[in-house]
């Protein structure tokens, strides 16, 4: 089956192929009364878009975005106000070349999802990865920044916190350097060193994994639910649908297999201003499947792309054994571009428990 | 919001609380014609159930299944055969002790729900957690038994691979030992291990995480859908929805961040019997959201439970700072009972992709 | 595909067969902090429940509901408070005479849903028509008991409005006789009318249909939304969802088609109150799909049963000319029984929608 | 809530505003390998567009589809092939004249969804009743003109039955009239009639209601389940959905109140062929919400359009009385261009549960 919605009551559905003239989404359940600009959009849609380094391939997109529905001009010509009603934003695709991929119309990419949808679907479009390219991910983040207007005193960042086995230094981590480097890197410390490996690995065609961490404040108490739609599950269920990403872990994550109860709690005490402190945060700001008021934290691993100069053993449409290499734009990590698109899931995630604890209409808020 | 169904075909509403007379579920889409018994599923049912080891919880439930719709009896009297419509299964509440709980009637535990709970909802069935206890869990277990049987040729299989920081031998993996012993452990060296170390853990009233994998074989290929029904996503959440547990990875999973793309592509080749083969499976047995007809692979971390014998500190309902310790019966490592739980969800994940794909009626399959 | 939910944040999943053990249902997104007896919800159900006068059918059944979960008791030991999480409710079946069914099991009553069960599941519970039993709808005026306590101020009552072509005079309406009479008449000069028809029909073996108008008041404005998920769209669907139902309407209904756009349009003034007063209810409370505050008017129509005795020509699972006459207990009108359930369905979806505004979190409404 | 998306596994999701840049839908779901080129689309949206006769609004619309995703051209450079991705289509807003709405930005136009709108959201985009208004039935016809093809051998077609209370005669009904005249009228012997009635209510500037009957052939058996998905239930759903529908009846409806068991029951014998025959359709082809291979038949009522040259009373959103008439373009009988409309979700709601049923990958099917 197809399915190309996220979320439940903020309701994302995404379109479009990495090689049609477009690609786009609406967003649907979006309250009405939300106020924005199309230069806070772009903003984020910037952080994604590709080529702005060597680090990150070098098709070369605007990545433009423009809202068709859902939306009326303030009397300043430039706020939007939100309706209610669903929001169609549209992007172009201006940098195809579809000549870079005849070779693979019928060779499978190992790794890659050709495989999979040929015997899924019968169809594939192969130009780019279709459906499967990573350009999707642009719909994502331009949902992305509707959702970060939904909760009000929310903030969603990201940072790499690792590449190959270069992790950062957690004690060096600051926010203020995340938009600093070409990686979202938050420690200074790591960004020469990231710098030099990822060239070598530019240089030899090859490609590298990576591990984003997200973190989303000022998340109110109580969102989230049981048993079936749990916070972190809907936030793992959100991380892992982006492209390339295999692990997902909140809070302590896989660590916490090697905590004992008594480190693992996280003990409370009433603070001065009557309100409750947690002395430490290894749940990741949710208990039980709720929201505590802490931080919510989050981390995943995105695999390295599997498009590399490299020959692989491969099959193609036909049953025969070929040897393949990609020889088109690509990322050398790809888990670079991951890091808005993993604050825009983050996003999107807690604003949809948003709207389900709180309602969806304007009068009534 | 509440929500306690999972799947979008085979759809699993689960209900009931640790204290009140039954727990149950209600399986939806479950396609006609399937023929099990009882025992079949009563034998899952006591892979999970409490009692079975002085490593979990003393609790003593037999969980007897009965089937209360959506079956006819064959003429055996013994094999029922489903009708289509939903399959209600209800197990009672035998061994409830609401004594042992009346002193955290208010009180939350440090690392439990009951804070999340009571700022969600207002009001708590303190009880034995009510709604959060993992006794909900074998509910899911019952619905798992039938899912089982929706995927013909279809096997999952879990055990557990590390307490603590002690990390099975994969190279001394044995299924056949997975049932020999009371951890679910496939290497028969580390069972005394992990027996030395949770008795310790045991008598200190303490507890520890643990680590699961789960593992399923004969699912066909073609299986998931881009883009946010993406089987390895909703392998995710149904993993992730299970009490305590913390991360989850697919495939090499956060291991993937340190390979680069040529160790990380799964190569292929033609077999001789003209099937597409695998050179190693990397990916889990998924790309690109879809099952290659590779053995499907994850592993879930399930934190330590956060009833212990130690005082932690904490707050009440009314905003006092109190010192909590639990005195119930509980599990020094819940990882362990988690082992078929996690096998549950895998199976009614893949059920509910398999019923996407080739529709749900009897006739037309 | 089986599907046995109704509803999207105020979810009924109703399950089980006119002759297994029991019947039920789970209400699930039910918000916290409700107040109820059983006795309320008993009240309700007695007046669906069979065999209360000659004129419906004589099965013997008490309905009793009994509650598994999702509530806690109050002090008073009577009171139930909805915690938030599912409810589970159960109705044993204790009258059943399946010998009455043995002749049918193979042969497909005309008018019945034998058939197009038997084509689409290859497999039948022809006791008592099994999941397509009337039987079934027992757990949804369960589950429209509680969805009356989630909307405050609001009421929902119904009455039979049409036996055959004898129609009740609307001037003559009293919601105070509906409950007096056997009929759910609001009209006491139809009442013997009804009585001597129906014995007639009763008599002969046969059956007939009627029409259902159920109202809604106290019902907030706002609710419901553009475009697929309006209100009279939900309405209907739950309306249409009920055994026998042929038709519904909203307001004016098919007799809008007469009407011009002056005498249709609800003209409104502001009340001496300063609220806004509508002069007129062509509409039946929703204009676009969203309530407008005014009564909520619905009616439906419901199909004779063909359970009668007259033989009537058929076909059986083999392929052969059979003449079928239907002889175990029926209704003659089985539009009487259909008033409560009404009720219920209105009550679920209006429930349904408002909890859609409000958010379902008891700490935040 | 804001709810955009009909259907469950064929899902539309329809956006855009009457005077915006644009409109349009995302089909999501359809299956791979499905065969179609622009001009077949096109030709169902021009039955729908504006301005094809006298008695239609005169805004001029060309409706030109645009596909942006989802397909692949085939060699021929005509054919599109669909791919199993979202297919996202738009329409251009050519013919908006805002100032024709000034006045009314404020104040309710009694039987619109203005005061509703206002109520629900607290914002209101008044061009052209915004999302309300019927363009948005556009993106429906282009989503139905995929859904005839998802359902091999099915054939959708309906026609106006009734305006006022000018009915055709059935006797004289001709499917090869219906596209014949202004009116989609299958009796040619009404048409002189109904123009001579529709030319007086437009020229006092009045409007009046209608019926539409949906006719859908070659639908397989056995689509459609209980309980809460039935067919039946979710072409009303569907129906219901069109903007001005007041009911929904299927087979007799109504009608079916006044027939005994005896008349209503659709007698079978077996054909010649080996075939079941029914030898009436008062069910419409559906028992027990489920196909049985007779022609599917649905009415629905569309009432009188409120947008009228008189003067209505009515209210402000500043809580005066007002008068309001509506100076804009605007449809006589909005019934007229209902017919392609209840065609397309009839032909929608059939093909989702095709796919329900046979599932929705190309391979396996």
């Amino acid at each position: 089956m197809s399915y190309n919605t996220f979320g439940h009551l903020f309701r994302v559905t995404t379109w479009g192929e990495s090689h049609g003239p477009a690609l786009g989404c609406v967003v649907d359940g979006c309250p009405p009364g939300l106020r924005f600009t199309l230069a806070e959009i772009q903003a984020w849609m910037d952080k994604r878009k590709p080529g702005q380094s060597r680090f990150v391939t070098q098709r070369r997109e605007d990545d433009i975005v423009k809202i068709l529905s859902g939306v009326m001009m303030d009397a300043d010509g430039e706020t939007m106000i939100s309706t209610g009603t669903p929001i169609s934003m549209l992007i172009e695709n201006t940098d195809q070349r579809s000549k870079d991929y005849g070779e693979i119309a019928r060779s499978y990419r190992p790794g890659h999802a050709d495989f999979a949808y040929d015997l899924k679907y019968g169809i594939r479009d192969y130009r780019g990865g279709g459906r499967s390219s990573a350009r999707e991910t642009a719909a994502r983040v331009a949902a992305g920044a509707i959702a970060r207007k939904v909760v009000p005193g929310m903030t969603v960042r990201a940072a790499l916190v690792q590449i190959g086995k270069h992790k950062i230094n957690r004690d060096n981590w600051d926010w203020g350097q995340v938009n600093e480097n070409p990686f979202f890197c938050p420690d200074p410390e790591m960004v020469p060193v990231w710098e030099t490996y990822l060239d070598g690995i530019r240089k030899a065609g090859s490609s590298i994994g990576a591990i984003v961490e997200v973190v989303a404040e000022g998340v109110p108490a109580g969102l989230g639910a049981p048993i079936y739609a749990k916070l972190d599950q809907e936030i793992a269920s959100g991380l892992m649908s982006i492209n390339a990403v295999k692990a997902v872990e909140i809070g302590d994550g896989f660590a916490a297999a090697e905590l004992s109860g008594e480190d693992n709690a996280d003990q409370m005490r009433m603070g001065n201003d009557g309100q409750p402190i947690f002395l430490s945060n290894h749940s990741g700001g949710i208990l039980g499947g709720i929201s505590t008021g802490q931080p919510i934290v989050a981390r995943f691993a995105i695999k390295p792309t599997s498009s590399i100069l490299s020959e692989r053993q491969s099959i193609d449409a036909d049953g025969n054994n070929v040897d393949v290499r990609t020889k088109g734009r690509h990322d050398p990590c790809v888990g670079i571009r991951a890091v808005p698109i993993g604050e825009a899931m983050m996003a999107c995630t807690i604003a949809d428990h948003f709207l389900r604890d709180r309602g969806q209409t304007g009068k009534t808020r």
